[in-house]
């Protein structure tokens, strides 16, 4: 089946946000068996909207729009999709009640406008939205098959995958399975490379990458006659993927790095503290968006500032004059003292020259030293990554998580 | 002008690459005086981009293609908009000169195929790369001006800069003003009500709003005879904007509330200590995302244990016991124990229920005390949020930046 994704928002034309609700659809939907055709950004206009989704719906069966659910004057796309369809806007009244409820928790006055969100073209199949306001729907026609799901991805993400995702495969019976195989500490094309004799003139399973800052993502999808056989497929594909890229793969279940050091320190009834300079809180931030990191993390310092790593961390002052903030030994003290303070079993310390000032020639930016000290051992990991100071905190907060794993 | 842009690619289709050119060419072509009206999105199909660039020539004067014009058998883009616009494609010697002395530079052999890329549509002003081995290139039709740019980012942008704006700023002359107001405190739908008397029926200046989570933008963009005209009619409305929204406004040139923070304090000698429990790093991680924030944030701690509460800030147990983590009294705690600690001008606390779990009738998810002590006052904030553990944890961030510059 094919696809066209239609994202709808001026803001997306003015260059204010990037449609990356296009590569998130466009990573699940052939998980689904569904192949995307285009990609199209309209603003918030409703005769070129119409326009659009007149061509959309000529050339491919499926149209996913995101956007324009609000309750703006601007948000125009169901009613545009109601017109091309010759449909009435009809009123929810479920969809209206979750809307006051969703203020009233807030405790705030619902502004009349948003009663909007609670029309939709006849005949409807209607997504409710457990994140925020805008419902989505699902218009189904003789040759299409129309979905509006909100703009924001927070949003678009879990009513895709609650709502869209079901509704495809109770539809496409269940011959397909994939799995989301994470790898951490190989590049995307070393990690295509290796696989090269499993992924070459392989017609199913069907391969892919998919690669972040310091992340890969392979995505394996087998199909067959039953879900059984398509299952069966996936698995001896997936083991021989574990024997080739080995411990460099940490999930098969699309779960994030954060999730599975978090998981794995709780299994082992470990704890964790940080001492963070460069990464400013950015370890702690992501280890704690894992619900159940409390158990886990007993403290996390961020120590930006000579004076914090000596009173919080004991670091002597001789040790940050005569070898320097960014300096294995400055690390190395940052992990003893944070081991004393904190008695945590496994104890980090970061320190590096993020950037964009603050480099030299010989510690330039992008220079991090990684302590890490556990009950019987300690080590201090030299890296040098390249790129804008984003990257560089990002690389290295992926690192570490990198080596808890591997500890 | 209207201009439409066409990226051409497999791997935007598939989700492997975000088009991130897209976003970029929206937001430096308005200050060119061309309005963006359609992204589209094509695989490496010459058949499909043909189809795709009619109708962007049929509703555009301006196509930007990126993406294309390398050295493979998929790269046709050159070749299709030769096609469409029934030219020859002709040997330009000088670029066949800049891929040799690329390679040789690089210490590589040239593989043959390589001068695919010397080949351009007949008539092409050829936009040579510095960055890379693919030329761009434009063609000016009756009705059209159809660019092609190369597709890896680190090469469209310099190209773009350094050929393309030239080009356009001498056809066009600079009638346009916008300005980028950002807005912390009120939803969207609040801002667009409290703003319709200016806003509804307006077409000069025009207005469009942005959302993101507990931030909004607002774009005010200025059209006149010359660019004096047009900044004065943007100043009046912005002036206008402010007098309305009042102190939720805390830029009016898109920066972002953590660099309006960071400066204030910087300009006003004052420093920062954080001590966060629900948020888990997530506030010092965005401040320290900010260049020169070292000069203002003292301490940052992650106090998500009770245990850290009472160690570090000597919060007494029975103040947990008696009241709870979340309460009132420890965030109040928290922050006269951080003030001990650092001495910092201003302390803030958070403590609350992220969730997904922890929440009880009493004390529910969303549930947020925020702590914050200067020299000489202390106050607690009760916040009520709803929404997702990351939502939540977003929007509690914001709003100790809201009030912080609101001190």
């Amino acid at each position: 089946m094919k696809a066209e994704l239609i994202a709808v928002g001026t803001e997306l034309l003015m260059g204010q946000i990037s449609n990356t609700n296009a590569q998130y659809l466009s990573q699940r939907l052939p998980a689904l068996g569904i192949g995307v055709y285009y990609h199209s950004v309209v603003g918030d206009n409703p005769l070129r909207l119409e326009e659009s989704l007149r061509t959309a719906m000529e050339r491919c069966e499926i149209i996913i729009l995101t956007g324009g659910l609000g309750p703006t004057q601007d948000d125009l796309t169901k009613e545009t999709v109601a017109k091309v369809l010759g449909l009435n806007m009809v009123y929810d009244e479920i969809s209206a009640e979750c809307i006051r409820k969703y203020f009233s928790c807030l405790g705030k006055t619902m502004v009349e406008s948003n009663l909007k969100q609670a029309y939709f073209p006849e005949g409807s199949k209607i997504l409710y939205n457990d994140e925020g306001t805008a419902p989505g729907c699902i218009i189904e026609t003789e040759n299409n098959t129309v979905i509006m799901l909100p703009g924001p991805p927070r949003e678009m993400k879990p009513m895709f995958e609650k709502s869209v995702e079901p509704y495809f495969s109770d539809k496409i019976g269940e011959k397909l399975s994939s799995a989301f195989v994470k790898i951490t500490g190989m590049g995307e094309s070393s990690v295509e490379d290796a696989l090269m004799p499993l992924i070459d003139h392989q017609t199913n399973p069907t391969f892919a990458t998919y690669a972040k800052t310091g992340d890969v993502t392979l995505r394996v999808t087998a199909s067959g006659e039953n879900r059984e056989e398509a299952d069966s497929l996936l698995n001896a594909a997936l083991e021989k993927v574990k024997n080739i890229l080995g411990e460099n793969v940490y999930s098969v279940s699309g779960e994030e790095l954060e999730e599975v050091v978090v998981k794995r320190f709780i299994k082992e009834g470990k704890t964790l503290a940080l001492a963070e300079s460069c990464t400013g809180g950015m370890l702690a931030e992501r280890l704690t968006n894992v619900s159940g990191a409390s158990e886990v993390l007993k403290y996390g310092l961020v120590t930006y500032s000579n004076e914090a790593k000596e009173k919080l961390l004991g670091v002597e002052r001789e040790t940050l004059e005569n070898f320097g903030a960014v300096s294995r030994e400055t690390a190395l003290s940052m992990c003893r003292g944070l081991k004393k303070l904190s008695g945590a079993s496994v104890c980090v310390s970061i320190t590096g020259i993020a950037g964009p000032t603050g480099g030299t020639p010989e510690k330039p930016v992008g220079l991090v030293y990684i302590g890490i000290a556990s009950d019987d051992s300690e080590e201090c990991i030299e890296c040098r990554f390249n790129g804008n100071r984003e990257r560089i905190r990002t690389l290295t907060v992926i690192n570490v998580l990198g080596n808890l794993l591997k500890m």
